[in-house]
This record gives C-alpha cells, sequence and structure tokens, in this order.
C-alpha cells in the first residue's frame, strides 16, 4: 500500500487507529474454546467488528508462534481472512527482526513474499540494533514498508535509547538519522511509544513527515491527545495501537458490541483531531 | 544444559564449534530435492556428520519462517531429531527476538516451553535495544540461556553499536555492562562478531567470565586465531559459530565428506588452542 492510499484510507475512515491482535487463548472468551480454531475465529470476530473503525491490523508474531505450528497456522488463516475481505487494510506483521544481510533477506521473504511463506503483508516491525545491512533488503520490495523501532513505550526503553553522544544526539534520534536515510517517507515509518509522547515533538523536529506508529495507548497508559498534538503532520502521520483494551474489552458471548464500543470510543477520539 | 556441562563437553570433544543450520533450499545438494523434505534431510545429514565435532548447533529461524508452514515443520523435525539423538548438543535458536514484556514471555514460550510450541531450545538469541523488561522474562527459566547481541560482526554494526558517551563508553559497552547485571555467567551470553576480533580485549575487560557467541569466521572472514588469542577464558567462554562454510562446503551427492572434512579442519585448530 502507497502512503497516498494509507493517508487516503485514514481521512475516509476519520482514524488512524491500528488494531492489535495479541490473541491469547487464555484470555479470549471461554465460548470459543470450542471452536477448532479459537484464535482465528476470535481475530475474526474482531476484525468483522472493527473494519470501519481502524485503518491497520497488527499481529503480534509473539502470540502465534508461543503456539507452534497452530499457532502459525491460525496466523496465516487470519491473514488470508483479512487480505480477502478488507482489502483497503494496512497489515503489519509485529515481528521486531533483526539480522544480517542474508538472514534479513530470508525475514523479508518471510513477511513479504506470498509464495514462499503464505504471507504479504504491508509492512514488518524491525530493530535497528545491527545497523543498515540488517534493514535495507525489505526496501528492496516495491510497496512494503519497514517500521523501525526508534523510541519504545516499555520501561527499559530508557536503558539504551537515551544513551546520548558528545554533541547532545541521543540513540533514538541517531536511529532517525541514520535510518531515514535507508529509504524514504513511503517506506520508512517508525515506532515512538505513547508513553514517550512529550518527546514526540523532538521526533518531529528530525522527521516532520513520516509516519509513527505509536504503542502505548490504553493498556500502559500513553495519551492519545499529547500523541495527537505533538505527532500529528499534513498526511495525519500517525498510526496508533491499541490492543489489549480493544481486544480485551470484555469476555462474555456479546464481547464484540464491548469492543466495537471501545473501537468507537477511540476513533471517535481520534476523529475530532482530523478536524 | 548448565555451564558446567557445556564447559565440560567443550573439553571432551575438543571443540567450541557451533555449526549454522541456515538451510537454503536454493544451496543444498541437488539429489536432496526428490526428498519429502529436503531441509530436514540435509540438516539430518549435517548433524550426524558433525556431531562429535561440534558442541552447539544453531538453527537460523530466518530460513524456515519464510518457507511457512512447510518450513516450521522442517525445523521442528531438525529439532526433535537432535535431541533424540544427540542429548548433548546445545541447541540454540538463534531468533534476534525483541519486545516488551508481555511480549517477550510469549517469544519466551516460544522456544522454552516444548508443551506450548514444541520446542524447548537451551538458548535463544535476543536484541537489547528495548532494555530489561525485554529480555528479563527469559531469564526467569531454570536452565534456559539468552545470547545478548552486542557487537554484531556486519558492517551496519557501525551505525549504532559504537556510539559513544561522554565518559568514552561505547553502546556495546554499554550493553554487557547492564544487561549483564540482568542475569548471570549461568544463563546469559553475548553476541560478539569474529570479524571485531581486535575489540575481544575490551570485552574481556568488562565481562572476563561470560560465554560469548562469535558468528562471523568463514564466509564474513574473522579469524578464529585472533578470536581464541583475545577472547578465551578459564572455562573457554566462547562458541564459534561457522554456518555456510561448513553447511555448503559441497553440493555433490558424496557432500557429507567435504562437510565433515572442513569441520574437522576448525576442530582440529580449536583443538590445538584448547591445549
Amino acid at each position: 500500500m502507497t502512503r497516498e492510499e494509507l493517508a487516503g484510507n485514514i481521512r475516509r475512515k476519520g482514524s488512524f487507529l491500528c488494531v492489535g491482535l495479541d490473541t491469547d487463548p487464555g484470555k479470549i472468551p471461554s465460548h470459543l474454546l470450542k471452536e477448532d480454531d479459537p484464535v482465528f475465529e476470535f481475530n475474526r470476530l474482531i476484525v468483522d467488528t472493527v473494519h470501519d473503525l481502524a485503518v491497520a491490523v497488527k499481529p503480534n508474531l509473539a502470540f502465534y508462534e508461543s503456539m507452534g505450528m497452530k499457532g502459525w497456522m491460525s496466523l496465516v488463516k487470519t491473514f488470508d481472512y483479512i487480505r480477502a475481505n478488507y482489502p483497503d487494510m494496512f497489515l503489519i506483521a509485529d515481528a521486531k527482526r533483526c539480522d544480517i544481510g542474508n538472514t534479513a533477506n530470508m525475514y523479508a521473504r518471510t513477511f513479504f513474499d506470498k509464495k514462499s511463506s503464505g504471507f504479504d503483508f504491508d509492512a514488518v516491525t524491525v530493530s535497528p540494533y545491527m545497523g543498515e545491512d540488517s534493514i535495507s533488503p525489505f526496501l528492496s520490495w516495491p510497496g512494503k514498508w519497514v517500521i523501525i523501532l526508534a523510541l519504545t513505550s516499555n520501561k527499559g526503553a530508557a536503558d539504551f535509547q537515551f544513551m546520548q553522544e558528545k554533541n547532545g544526539e541521543r540513540l533514538f534520534e541517531r536511529v532517525l538519522r541514520l535510518s531515514s536515510a535507508w529509504g524514504n517517507e513511503g517506506n520508512i515509518m517508525f515506532v515512538a511509544g505513547a508513553t514517550q509522547a512529550s518527546l514526540f515533538k523532538d521526533i518531529r523536529r528530525i522527521l516532520p513527515y513520516h509516519f509513527l506508529l505509536v504503542p502505548g495507548v490504553g493498556e500502559q497508559g500513553g495519551s492519545l491527545a499529547e500523541v495527537a498534538e505533538n505527532g500529528m503532520n499534513k498526511d495525519v502521520g500517525l498510526l496508533v495501537n491499541v490492543s489489549r483494551s480493544i481486544i480485551y474489552a470484555d469476555d462474555s458471548e456479546n464481547f464484540t458490541a464491548f469492543v466495537r464500543q471501545k473501537a468507537e470510543e477511540i476513533r471517535n477520539e481520534m476523529n475530532r483531531f482530523l478536524k
């Protein structure tokens, strides 16, 4: 999907919401556990419920891999279902991969080459620790995106991401500055956590136009208003991810009503910022 | 596997070789392609050929994931075959995962919880970019290890890993210093590339006793002699990984003879350093 198409979907839907599918069989409504594939069934119901309120869906690979072959199969079915039914959905593999060039090539095939792996996500998250040759192999896939970790939403972000050079540049700023040059605003986004929203002004000073994928609203406590105020640009430039507080809004048989209500609340708040 | 058991295997076998299973169907001997599962068949033959010359085996997850469900199945079969036939082999999932705590918990289940995923590797590689809470969930598994990226073997290592604080500490040194405190010498190793072997003295000044997993000998040009000279400690403290130059030593029907010859050369050189 191009930047223009993504920005168009955001305007049309009045939403820059990304729904994270961190699907854990221990947390989904118990009546679904009698299904053949409860994880897929849950994901299908979630996506059917929020498809008009969200522009992106982000399966978190760890949750599927932790169930081995069965989990991988649930992810394949989820992917195929969304592609077949909601072709305008921006699909992000939240995988945070990171390896040397010949291996990064293989990871690119995992997430982008449908013939090889069964998937052709629009984007994959990556960690920048190993530098340019660990990221550039993803950028040779036309129409595909990498989303590079810059400033994450967790406590451990402070351990390394704020390390500072003599000239005052912090590691997350160096990541933004160097790695933005490896591609362009149409194939690179950055992860910036909502719990760090006060620093979004610093990010926008370095990269005014790039899209940011923003986790940390909801369960982790980040503020949507602060993110929008400090992070929005002329193409909106934000995808705000919410996982747990939407998908686990309720665990009754009627859970999708609560899921929809929660997603609508967030979309309505977003829509106000878009106006 | 404990540190004592690993060090014992190294002394007994006269080897600190780790063989990397970066298995690519486009590179394996063509006569294997007629098998039901050429990737598993190749891996089985490689491990049967080198099992007495190596102390560790390291499947590179990207190569299996890139083939989707089929690749995941080949990895499960490879894992089960090695565990059943070579129980003293240290098994490393080269996955370089990295995510917030609740997700890192899921990745730990992927690689360590056989009931959940089918795997219980001895160790998994991780990226430190997201800090302590992205790594500590792996450390609560008794007998299991994390292997943290510190100084990698690729060109892109220079982009961020040498970033320097005012006090002179570089990012890879900060990773060694901070993250070594999250566990101990019996559950944390670090990745240090052989192409950076001149810096192993700096690493040993910070962490004299930890094991290092060392990629970059062979295809990438690192020197085993320099690694051994600058990196070895009283428990050896090194696992040197070689992938391509062993497993793709030849592509004829008789390829295992060349694989064995190459692995023997490396083991013999290692054995000289051990004496």
